[in-house]
């Protein structure tokens, strides 16, 4: 059993938690939480799964992160809680080679330099969208580009009526392609949960890259995804598409 | 069979001329354009289509619009040219009953009220965009916002990398739907031939129509269509959707 | 404020309640359910929606629908159960002019005829799929058909892995625009949660319609849309299509 | 200025030549066809192309390859004709040094033998869909699929009416994704062009990777991309995915 500890447990903390307590080859040790609402209930009870995972709900300010190891030993610390955080815990889990992965969409460059500090004592892993399909569309989508530099990109991105802005996942994929960010078209109607579109305009032909989310519960799976293709590496810092990349050598 | 005289052999004036060409319940009687290039031609053997139809190639500079129709009796024009073209010919179209189709993009205020005054002699038919797709689209696209008045409305549209400007069509189907320009996203990338998409969005589910170009044969169809429903209406002044509200009441 | 009886408290009817209870047109009255499980509590407190609304849950063994009617008095009973349901309380409900919506997925045709019989004091609407969109989607897609009776269609439906057979919202779609079940296509992939796609294919065009779910809310809202659309009807038996045809004559 | 031959002149062989005539890197020395129809015409004046290249249209069976190999020497010959085509030219090619690129559907298992001898001596090519498109779809799903083995894996094609059976590009990708071709949906209406689609649905999200044909052209384009990455290549047989591998290792 992979242990995994896990900071946050707002609406997307409470998905990864789901996605942790049914899956048999990891064990939810527990939550840690800004809020002291839930404290020392379990997330399994409250989550409404049956599951012999222990998954304790920690109040940050209660607690001390270097006792919660001690006692409730990880493997992984699974980061969905906000930007500061990084600095309550990654010091006590780097002393204990503790794996931390990650979420939080957005990092200053000082702390994406303590991130790498920490890199060399642990395992760090940072992706601001968790999810393996849009990793996946950055990653095809590059290596389309590399083929065909000369190819019209535009980016489509949909959302609920109430999303403001454009879509973070959208603006990372222009970053990546190097694409303009006035080649990005944002659509806000009713109830869409979320959807990426990558077209890719050839003269005589499209080619459409479409990442639909379901729920939240992807970012579970993608946090899975990443723990176990962590499990063997090396202290570093790591990000989604090193990840990847290995699955072309083999 | 029904007696056609198409005016204008542009790329969409050819496209249309074949599809009459080769429809068995029309005849293609004469073609007129501006240029003389290919005058007294046979527009079948120029576009390669094996018909009877005698179809002569004319340039409206050689001729006399009168002569033509008492020699050559039509019982529709079809007007894919320019906008100045139908002073050209409706006088002498409406003294005769002949009916006409118009599929100019765009008409002046003045040119709108002289079809409306022809339209007292004869049928008058005018769709900028005479596919029957993209006409059904806009029809039931504002029966949905009856039903629905509270609706998030937005439309999308891809074209071709070169294509200027928001689409006309997709200009139209906002006015028809009272959707402000801002919820108009444009796409344009590669060789996309066409595409219009109109999203409702609602809480708990998203309803999409979606017309999808091929190619300019459509417009032959469409006029195919108006012809047909022209048969038997009075004289008058009609719009695409007065062929279309009919066949609700059936 | 238009009082409603729902019937059922699955997961759909649970979903119902909640547009129901969120609604400020409407108040929930009462819930029945054929389990005791959560006899007595108050449906918003239990869905944790804070409204004033009386709803309380009812078990259907432990109660008499005359009294429920009597003491607990509605405009409206929505059908969400199974296909006994009905004959449970329909004479006490159109006894008192209480109408009837119901959105139970089949009836034998004796329960179709029963349900006429009831319609002679009352009104009684059913439909077998009560989102606004797969009703809308069918309606507009009859029309399509009409104007152009020799065009292609197919039907494309796409759902979640587990579910079994072709969907009974496919199927219908087939024989309302009188496709042959051959033409339609059932995509089973992951956690889809629902789409329907009708294509039409023209020599030169090609039009989709397609209903995307998000939620089962959507059902909800479709029940308040028959509601509202009910209100000033006469006793009598209604399909959707009733509902939505004079939107055109006006 | 790289130098073709073109086997086969029919729709597909005339809109690959349109490519090359077109373009600026490549000069179209010849077309070699089993018709005799257009013996000795310019295939650029035939196809209404306003260049210098000198593409004489040859009759297969009056001439000699070795004597056009000889007075018109060209570094590739493109091969769009039929499977019998690759034992009239291969020798001599080989012998040449000419670069063989073909696009020819199908190879029986002797004829594949056959190239892979060719190959020993020059550079041979086959894919029996040239687009750059639908090899690049099948590559990236490959790929998708060695990461997530577990995903289901559906094919969604559609194309114009009268095709006959399941496309050869969909049982060609289901072949490369192991798929059965039981998940090969196959949609036949009106006049659509081609799209192809590999639906991958996850438990939490769904990823679509859509390949749309829009003209002939983009097997030139897929022919014009292949010539360029031969170009340094050395001796021996090589598919698609030989010439996209590279660009990850870059």
């Amino acid at each position: 059993m992979i242990k995994i500890g896990l900071m946050g447990f707002g609406r997307a903390g409470k998905a990864v938690a789901t996605v942790f307590l049914r899956h048999h080859e990891f064990s939810l040790e527990w939550v840690m939480r800004k809020q002291k609402l839930l404290s020392h209930r379990s997330a399994a009870e409250f989550l409404g799964i049956d599951t012999p995972d222990p998954g304790e709900i920690i109040s940050v300010d209660e607690c001390d992160i270097n006792d919660v190891l001690e006692k409730k030993p990880v493997d992984y610390i699974v980061d969905f809680s906000n930007e500061e955080s990084i600095y309550q815990y990654a010091n006590a889990a780097a002393e204990r080679r503790v794996k931390i992965v990650s979420a939080i969409s957005h990092y200053s460059d000082k702390t994406i330099s303590f991130l790498k500090e920490i890199a060399q004592k642990t395992v760090v892993f940072w992706s601001p969208n968790i999810t393996l399909g849009v990793n996946y569309l950055m990653f095809a989508a590059k290596f389309l580009k590399k083929i065909a530099p000369w190819v019209d990109i535009v980016v489509l991105e949909e959302h609920f009526k109430q999303k403001q802005g454009v879509s973070g996942t959208a603006l990372k994929i222009a970053d990546v392609l190097d694409v303009n960010y006035s080649q990005i078209s944002s659509i806000r109607a009713g109830g869409i949960v979320g959807k990426h579109e990558i077209i890719f305009g050839f003269p005589f032909q499209t080619v459409r890259l479409i990442h639909e989310s379901i729920s939240r519960e992807a970012f579970g799976n993608g946090a899975i995804f990443v723990a176990k293709n962590l499990e063997h590496k090396e202290t570093g810092f790591y990000r989604f598409e090193d990840l990847l990349l290995p699955y072309f050598s083999e």
